[in-house]
């Protein structure tokens, strides 16, 4: 049986140390299908130019990472962070991504009820650039460990909210297991999600035990406790058929040759997602 | 305005470098009015007679930490955790502390659904014995970044859940300011654990931003972001009236010298609770 890579994705965050130049010859030669491209990567570089690089590597372009962090304590913050956000819409289309992913912000000792208010108000002022532009918005709720400072919306449950609230088919959800596989609602509001249509995106990894740092610990899938098999189950039991894409910040991972990490990630996928 | 300490308690593992015998001093000499003792405290000494010393120091014995840890891998494992809470419960009664929090425990890679089964079958199991004691129980639901290996019960309303389940007036929750205020549900689960009198202790520190470690990184109340005054409204408009109980692991903090962090301590809680 030929391993079916059809839908992995990886992020270019997950091979940081390649330049995106290094990074899509690497994931085409690799048979890797999608491409989940980070802002970071795009710098210095014409965009529309690492499109069409990317596409003639038959790359699919699953989504930019990341818009969001629309929370702020003033009026020029709030005002900045549209305007990224709409620069983050026009890199996506620029570059043929269908979807920016919103980390969507906090700041400490604001109220979180505020904070999602603020979100709320900020995803709305840029759907109609949104809309021009055809670019979907995909709101990832983040571990309550990121509650602070990172993002306001926790759960699936929150980010099933704030896409109620805004009813419009360009907003949706980015579901990522490292964020929400604790949840005892999980189940349930991933099929809500499914019901309408809001499941955007994928992401995989894993949580180590023990793990030792809050950001850039994760796990390549198998080396920890996400249940991934399980939780794609679930999200394709809710009608989700795209990408599954590897996400995975590791200082340890990042320090190793990246050439056998590529290798490792499609192995890992084969068994554990 | 006398400052009004008839509410604090301090956990002993927050001044961890002082032993039982200098802290039980210094709490009492500064006018600290409850004490929660930590079982390493108790490591070779004689319970009574501790117990004995904190009540001549006019300490209120608040609670004893802690029970838990129900879930294990083998049929062996789950009886020894049993055993452990037994002696937990009995170590309690010998000290005069009318309650043992409960840190339920999971384990990586085991569904988080089997291991709350697990721990209300291991709660259950200890039952008799807490009431012969007349000892209470106080599940503490723990922050999702503890869901691979602390417990599985992250959330009030999962800790709502098991005591719904257990329907006994010796099972209720101890809230931690730390694991429980990113929670949307948390107003909400505050009142349901409030009308069925489940409301057992109140614990609290701050979230640092960074917090650069998971688990010896938290704040001294107003060092981070969490709204305690709030956490403190909601939580006594659902009818607690116990103890304020400073619960501080922190590399930096005990590093620091102990008097001065008591002192700080007294003005943080005038300050932040």
């Amino acid at each position: 049986m030929t391993p079916d890579l059809s839908r992995l994705c990886v992020h270019t965050i997950t091979t940081k140390p390649w330049p995106i130049e290094v990074a899509m010859d690497k994931y085409a030669e690799a048979g890797i299908a999608g491409i989940t491209v980070w802002r970071q990567a795009l710098e210095g570089r014409d965009i529309e130019k690492v499109g069409e690089a990317l596409r003639a590597r038959n790359l699919s372009i699953v989504s930019l990472c990341r818009g969001g962090f629309f929370p702020a304590k003033t009026a020029t913050g709030l005002a900045e962070a549209i305007e990224d956000n709409r620069r983050a819409l026009r890199e996506a289309a620029a570059l043929g991504a269908p979807l920016v992913v919103l980390v969507c912000g906090a700041v400490p000792g604001q109220p979180l009820a505020e904070s999602r208010k603020r979100i709320a108000d900020g995803i709305a002022a840029i759907l109609p650039l949104a809309e021009e532009l055809d670019v979907r918005l995909g709101i990832e709720p983040l571990h309550p460990m990121y509650a602070d400072d990172r993002s306001a919306i926790n759960t699936m449950a929150s980010a099933n909210a704030v896409c109620e609230q805004l009813d419009h088919p360009l907003v949706g959800i980015a579901a990522d297991a490292y964020h929400i596989w604790w949840d005892p609602a999980l189940a349930e509001q991933i099929a809500i999600a499914g019901e309408k249509k809001r499941l955007f995106a994928f992401h995989v990894c894993d949580w180590l035990t023990p793990t030792t740092d809050l950001l850039n610990d994760r796990g390549l899938m198998g080396e920890g406790c996400i249940d991934l098999h399980g939780m794609r189950t679930l999200i394709e039991a809710a009608g989700f058929d795209g990408f599954h894409e590897v996400e995975i910040f590791s200082d340890r991972w990042w320090a190793a040759d990246q050439d056998d990490f590529l290798s490792r990630i499609k192995l890992a996928y084969f068994e554990h997602c």
